[in-house]
């Protein structure tokens, strides 16, 4: 979703040319699509634990529409409930005492279904949606697509002063740049959802358990199971939550059992594995996951430094309660920069790299965004590109192309 | 969907009492929710089946977003695929040769997604939705919630006679009445969805194979799997296969490939069975369900010809082409009607029993809709009910109460 799945929400790039699902080899004239955030990189991991997730479904179960008729989200599974609180109870980034959990087909759908459910059918005119630019390029898209009289998107919060309601989502780590954000409308009738598909331990330090009233996270970012299609919403108001049941029941009358059930078995093997992680002999997912995220990071880092007009974002270290000591942000997006006035997205396509340009997150073309999430042997052939166009603009010259690039 | 996965679609009936999540005992005292049609009738097939249904999903299995890069519908399986067109090769339901698929979150997801793809974003006005009543009563839900600017619920299709485009959803054999149908609106700038999600044996004749530039269907009905959430479209135009991908794309970036996987492999098993059923030792799945399903209609049939007053609708035996034969129809729902002026909601209610209005189906309240799908000693139990209730009818006194009932 929003800040979340952003894996395939573009028209224009809706056809990548190398992704897990077809990469077979990568010759120098691949083109390399990094426009996407497809998790596989984390496939080796769960390979590695064999049979301990693997999940047998019988033929006569999970027949029934429903799960559970007590809950307000009657279609949640209880073990995936269960095994929600389970995770974050270890990791320790939300609270979920006395929260209400809404299942959905990814946290795609449990944004469209915050919308439906914070804003007002009964005002005349439809609520304001802004998020902080850069802002995840899919929120536009979700909020348009429809022509939904209930909402309407408003861009940038920074520079959001209409009265009246609206909505912030507040994306944190954000995504395109991978920030720790916090609201920054603070109006009297404002509404906030927190999109936290990233606040996990390989990603970012945690600092503390949020405690906000509508937060949403997504199986695909959390342990790379993108397919599976499951996001869930921690939802504080009860007419929030029954709103939100309200719309998936409407728009898809509730959410797979088989991936609620997947999802269950591999968050349940996830939590057991991070609890005995200080004595285990063998890394745990997010130790794991930090460590190859970490190794990118400073493969990029790297070959970025030696730049003179490009840079990353810099991130400071901070202490992770999860891991009990201080520890770096590895972003799933690369959030480049240049300072001189370079379209990032055309150089790079001239390079047969596809990336986001920053246009697209309501930011300057002199960004754009790459998917730190790629193959290995994609993403070296990536680096290798990169130091190759660092070369050329460091001698003011784009890849032997005239620098009509270099305005 | 629509008028497929009609189950829990309504906000009144959403905490149903009674059913197979649930049921333990019944007692006379029970209250008997025949509102949904949650089809878990068909459980003990499936169950018989064994392990030839199983699936087995290991760990790092169907992590990415990507499932056919190749495919306008880049997200669906490509066994699902191939065991959709298997299976309605053999039941001869379906035309799918040059046909596009697109799978949906149940067909429900696909008849949001159709609505998006047949609307006009340039039009300066939303097209009109609309459906010969009686009509499933969740399409007028699923076109209103949102306040779209697409389209617009216009209702009953024989009083439509607005001049522009417009959408018409056939929904064929009908849901609440099990009518075959066609088109009845007829004018130049009408665009056809076919719900299809009852035109498979066990409900009806299967007469000849459909045509239809848009049909929805959806394994909850075909085969009683509700809970997986898998429903496919068959769409001639490449530009709305397109377009119903894209809005799979923003709400909620494709399709659970957990459930995809299964029904690719249950839908194969249906198949198999039924190619060789002439010569069969035992029932192939259609044979089973048409058996239950006639069992039911036949007792609903043996109470309901006692009353003076109540009927339920006739339909003629047909031939079927899939099982060569002469058959009945067995819907999945009961239409019951009253000559009298009779609120059978309300009857039903006093005697613990939910239905579901005629009103809610742009029909009169002398109809009700009744699921023919609860479980066995639910199904009973109201056959019990209905019993006394016209044994009380025909004395023209209702249920001891004063007759305010029979107005």
């Amino acid at each position: 979703m929003g800040g979340s799945e952003n894996g395939a929400t573009d028209n224009e790039s809706s056809s990548p040319s190398t992704n897990k699902a077809t990469e077979t080899s990568l010759s120098p004239d691949s083109i390399i699509n990094l426009d996407q955030g497809d998790p596989t990189l984390f496939e080796p991991y769960w390979k590695k634990m064999g049979d301990k997730c693997t999940l047998v479904i019988g033929g006569c179960d999970l027949m029934s529409y429903f799960s559970d008729i007590s809950n307000i989200c009657w279609f949640l599974q209880p073990q995936l409930g269960d095994a929600i609180k389970g995770l974050h109870r270890v990791v320790g980034n939300a609270v979920t005492d006395g929260r209400h959990i809404v299942v959905g087909t990814g946290s795609t759908q449990l944004l469209m279904a915050a919308l439906y459910a914070l804003s007002s059918p009964s005002a005349g005119h439809p609520v304001s949606l802004v998020a902080a630019a850069p802002y995840y390029s899919g929120y536009k898209d979700q909020a348009e697509f429809l022509r939904s009289g209930l909402y309407k998107w408003e861009g940038d919060a920074h520079t959001f002063d209409k009265d009246g309601p609206y909505i912030e989502v507040v994306t944190s780590p954000n995504n395109p740049d991978g920030t720790i954000r916090e609201a920054v409308v603070n109006l009297g009738e404002g509404k906030l959802v927190y999109d936290l598909a990233y606040y996990w331990p390989q990603y970012t330090p945690i600092t503390h358990p949020l405690d906000h009233d509508t937060m949403l996270f997504t199986f695909s970012k959390c342990t790379g199971h993108a397919g599976s299609r499951i996001g869930w919403a921690l939802v504080k108001d009860e007419e929030v939550a029954r709103k939100m049941t309200e719309y998936m029941q409407i728009s898809s009358i509730g959410v797979s059992k088989e991936s609620q059930l997947r999802a269950a078995k591999i968050l349940g093997v996830l939590s057991e594995g991070c609890q005995h992680f200080r004595t285990a002999d063998s890394e745990n997912f997010f130790q794991y996951s930090h460590r190859i995220m970490r190794e990118r990071w400073e493969s990029l880092q790297n070959v970025v430094e030696n730049s003179k007009i490009f840079s990353l974002p810099k991130f400071p270290q901070d202490y992770c309660n999860f891991t009990g000591k201080y520890t770096d942000s590895n972003p799933a997006f690369a959030w480049l920069h240049s300072k001189e006035d370079i379209d990032w997205e055309s150089l790079l396509r001239e390079h047969k790299i596809i990336g986001r340009s920053g246009e697209r997150f309501g930011a300057d073309p002199k960004y754009v965004r790459i998917s730190m999430f790629s193959p290995p042997e994609t993403f070296n052939l990536f680096l290798e590109r990169l130091s190759a166009i660092i070369d050329n603009t460091n001698g003011n010259v784009v890849g032997g192309e005239e620098s009509s690039i270099i305005k």
